[in-house]
C-alpha cells in the first residue's frame, strides 16, 4: 500500500474475474489505474461490455477498448468459428490458447504506459488453473520485463517497467476470496468463452467450470448469470 | 541460400527502402515469404502503396495489412499531427520514436508464425543509421528472440523461433547495394516520414536524407520521386 497517488498503472482487462480482481489490487496498491481491453475478435465479445462495468465500477482513471485486427490469423478456439470451444478441461494448452495473444497485449500496455510516464503494468496471468497456456507461466512475464527496458526509451533512460502478475500463484478460489475482500462486484463481470448475446454464460466451458468450482471452494455466492 | 522450399518466414514490410531488402534477402534464402504491414496511424500512410507493390514484386506468399489501434495514444511526430516530424539529424532519441512499436510488430508476427508454422521472422531494424531507437538494438531482438520461445506452444514444444535482423550492422549504402544485387526496385519504395498523397517523398525529413546519401554513396541510381 503506497501513498504516492501520482503513480500511473497500466492494467490489462478483460472483463473477467481475474483481471477484475487484478484491476483491484492495483488500485488498492494506490495507482491511478489505467484500463485496457481488447476487442480481437473474440467469440465471447460480450466481455467488452463486462470490462467497461468493471473499470467504471473500480474507478480507473481511464478505460481504452482497442481494435486488434488479429482475427484472421485464426488458429484458435476463440477467435475461430470452426473450431468449438471445449467442453472438458483438457491436458497439454488448450485449443482456447490464442497465438502469442499475451505478448501483443503486453506489448500494446509497455506502449501506453510509456506515454502515459507509468511504471507499472498488471496482468493476471495465472500459471496454476490454465497452466497449458505458455505465456501465462512466470518465465514468460519476467522475459517479458526485461524485453519491456531493453524495448523502450523510458527502459534505457532508467526509468525501469514492473510487470506484475499477483495472481500468478494463486489459486481460483483465492482470488475470488481476495477481490472478495477488496470489495469487487463479480456480478459485474464474464467469464464465459460462449456466452450468449446478453451475456450469460453457458455454464459448461473450461472457464465457467474453474470459475463455478472458485466461488464453491471460496465459500462465497456465486453471481454468475448462466443461461 | 536453401533448398528447402517449405520453409515458411514471416518478414515485416513497411514499404520502405530496408524492408524491401530484407524480404529480398528471406526470399532469396529459400523460404516462403508472409509479409506483415502494418496501419498504425501513421502519417506516411502511402506506404501501405509501397508495401503492397514491393510484396507483389517480390512474389510474397502472402500479404496481409493489419489496422493497428495504437495512434490515440500519441507520443511520437509520427503519429501525432501535433508534433512535427523533424528535418535534421538529432542527437539521441528521435521524436519519430514510437512507443513500443517494434515489439508490438513483431508480436503480431509472431502470432502469425506460429499459426502458419513459420519458425523465421524478420525485421529491417538497423543499429547504425537510427541507432537512437532502442527497439532497433541487437540486444533487443535477441530478446525477443527469447521471449518468443517462452511465449508460444512452438516455442515449448521445442520447435524455435529464430529473429533475424540482416540489415542490423550495415549503413544505408550497404543495404541499398545489397538491395540492388538481388534486383529490389526501389522505386516501388517509400522512406519518407511526410509524403504527399501520391507518394512523393519532402526530400528533406531525416529518413529522406539519409535515403539520398545512401543511394549517392552506393553508387547506385536514385529512383526517389521528391515534390
Amino acid at each position: 500500500m503506497s501513498d504516492d497517488i501520482s503513480r500511473k498503472a497500466v492494467v490489462l482487462l478483460s472483463g473477467g474475474l481475474d483481471s477484475a480482481t487484478v484491476l483491484a489490487l492495483a488500485a488498492a496498491s494506490g495507482a491511478r489505474c489505467y484500463a485496457l481491453t481488447f476487442d480481437y475478435g473474440q467469440r465471447h465479445r460480450v466481455e467488452l461490455e463486462a470490462a467497461r462495468r468493471v473499470a467504471q465500477a473500480l474507478h480507473a482513471a481511464d478505460h481504452r477498448v482497442v481494435s486488434l485486427d488479429i482475427g484472421w490469423m485464426g488458429g484458435s478456439a476463440l477467435t475461430d468459428a470452426a473450431i468449438p470451444v471445449p467442453q472438458e478441461l483438457s491436458a497439454g494448452i488448450p485449443v482456447t490458447y490464442v497465438p502469442a495473444r499475451n505478448t501483443v497485449f503486453l506489448s500494446i500496455a509497455l506502449g501506453w504506459a510509456e506515454v502515459l510516464g507509468a511504471a507499472d503494468i498488471y496482468i493476471g496471468a495465472n500459471a496454476v488453473d490454465y497452466s497449458g497456456y505458455p505465456d501465462c507461466r512466470p518465465e514468460f512475464i519476467q522475459a517479458f520485463e526485461r524485453l519491456a527496458n531493453l524495448a523502450t526509451r523510458a527502459g534505457i533512460e532508467g526509468r525501469g517497467f514492473r510487470v506484475h502478475a499477483p495472481l500468478m500463484k494463486l489459486r481460483k478460489h483465492e482470488i475470488i476470496r481476495e477481490g472478495a475482500r477488496l470489495g469487487v462486484d463479480y456480478s459485474l463481470t464474464l467469464s464465459c468463452y460462449d456466452p450468449d448475446a446478453s451475456g450469460r454464460a453457458c455454464g459448461r466451458c473450461d472457464s465457467c467450470r474453474l470459475r463455478a468450482q472458485g466461488f464453491a471452494e471460496a465459500g462465497v455466492p456465486d453471481p454468475t448469470r448462466c443461461r
